[in-house]
């Protein structure tokens, strides 16, 4: 399978995630923005504001040919001086506070003909955690990857949980779910079908988990929580975040990469006793 | 001169500066929290609320002792283990989006009797640029410095510019200011003097722009802009600021560390004509 084939599948499926949610939330607009990168291919951002239910996402998709910059962490893998990346990455920043905010990412990687691997993840953020909505995402998960391998979530889940790790905070950035990379073992029809089936997985979860809190009330002192946990939200991504990092570092195109930024955040460290409160309940999750 | 003398002259300059910051506006509350460091010291966060003029102000003071992390800039500088450091450091976000954000660091920093540096700066960020309030900060910056040697100004300016830039936006942060590190060939009472008149010139010039400015009427509009700037400055923060970056990495305490961030930040990749002129208006000077 030639990486134009992969580019080509994770595109189309670009194209379907944007439909399925533009369409799961009527009051939405859709902002579509193709846009090319300097040193070959591009890709379609795909910035879902305003809607009922979503208060920002971005669902994107790049597939790009670049230059290996020497020192990089891909230099020491290839002698070659190029790649070639395609990938769909999602976040979900919802208005109501009772919903959680999920990520996802899929992408495959082309050093040569030989050099190449797939690498992807999903995990959920809630603000106001449900015991009932964590145990179907982390289920999810696992009955999507015993489909493909017998070892595959306890090592995806441990990665995420290590991955989505705030260093400074000593604490996890949500819950968790599955996050996996230098996939190479199997062959590239393997990944392409795993990953596939993780966007579904993912996209058909989370809607199920939207659909049961969208309708919760609530008062603004929930919707200050989840202005304030935001916060940890964009300090994991400009502080840890491997692809927002390597993004900004290989000037990629910034309004796409940092499309995954809250629309709004609150920074306080004055905590009144509700936050405090709302805060012991959530980080028994993390 | 001894760590400790500069230690405490700072923390008075502290109490001052906060004391000053607190009677220019008379809704402003002040939480101030004393905390100790893990290895020896610690300091004094002064968080200014809610005020008429400043929506979130951090006016911080730290003495600490801790190890020298093998691997960093530190370990090569000194066969020793472990430093001290002193310092203030104030960033102050202002309610009407017409006053614009202000910056500023001193700090002492010591490996032995012989090994020792003064380092600082202050720096400006408007959101609607006032060509008057931008000269005035760049001229008392240049009076100040003209007192202490005459090749200061030009240096500590450029240095600013280059400190305070966002590579992957290609843009500076603010309009400047100056900015100094590794200075070491003058006296210690040399530089406890020229770092306390950085202080004194940064609290008058800015106490001038913001009397200045602190009454302008503005709309939503005027504020959504300065909510969205806001972003640039929690970019800058969490992606290149090396105090920030140095502060997490060392197990500071966060909530002092991340004082600097602003109270509320907006996030938006679709742009009104509105937010557009007023970022080409801005941009001029960036």
């Amino acid at each position: 399978m030639q990486y134009k084939e992969i580019k080509n599948i994770y595109k189309d499926l670009h194209q379907n995630v944007v439909k399925i949610f533009s369409k799961s939330d009527r009051n939405a607009r859709v902002n579509l923005t193709p846009w090319n990168y300097k040193n070959g291919g591009g890709g379609e951002s795909a910035e879902i504001m305003n809607g009922e239910v979503i208060e920002k996402g971005a669902v994107n998709f790049s597939g790009i040919t670049g230059k290996i910059l020497p020192g990089s962490a891909l230099a020491t893998k290839v002698k070659g001086s190029s790649f070639k990346a395609t990938g769909i990455s999602i976040v979900i920043h919802p208005n109501n506070p009772f919903v959680p905010c999920s990520h996802l990412n899929v992408r495959y990687f082309e050093l040569s003909k030989k050099i190449w691997w797939f690498g992807g993840g999903f995990d959920l953020t809630p603000y106001f955690p449900f015991e009932s909505d964590i145990k179907l995402w982390h289920m999810s998960a696992k009955q999507l990857c015993a489909k493909y391998d017998k070892n595959f979530y306890k090592k995806f889940k441990n990665n995420c949980d290590e991955y989505f790790y705030l260093k400074h905070r000593k604490e996890r950035r949500g819950v968790g779910g599955i996050f996996f990379d230098n996939m190479k073992l199997e062959s590239k029809d393997f990944y392409v079908n795993f990953t596939k089936d993780v966007v579904k997985t993912y996209v058909d979860t989370y809607l199920e988990i939207v659909n049961k809190r969208k309708s919760k009330k609530f008062n603004q002192n929930h919707k200050d929580f989840q202005l304030y946990r935001r916060g940890r939200y964009v300090e994991f991504n400009l502080l840890y975040d491997r692809g927002t990092l390597f993004g900004l570092q290989s000037s990629g195109r910034v309004d796409s990469i940092l499309m995954s930024m809250p629309p709004v955040v609150k920074w306080s460290t004055k905590k009144s006793a509700l936050l405090i409160k709302y805060e012991n309940a959530l980080k028994k999750y993390l």
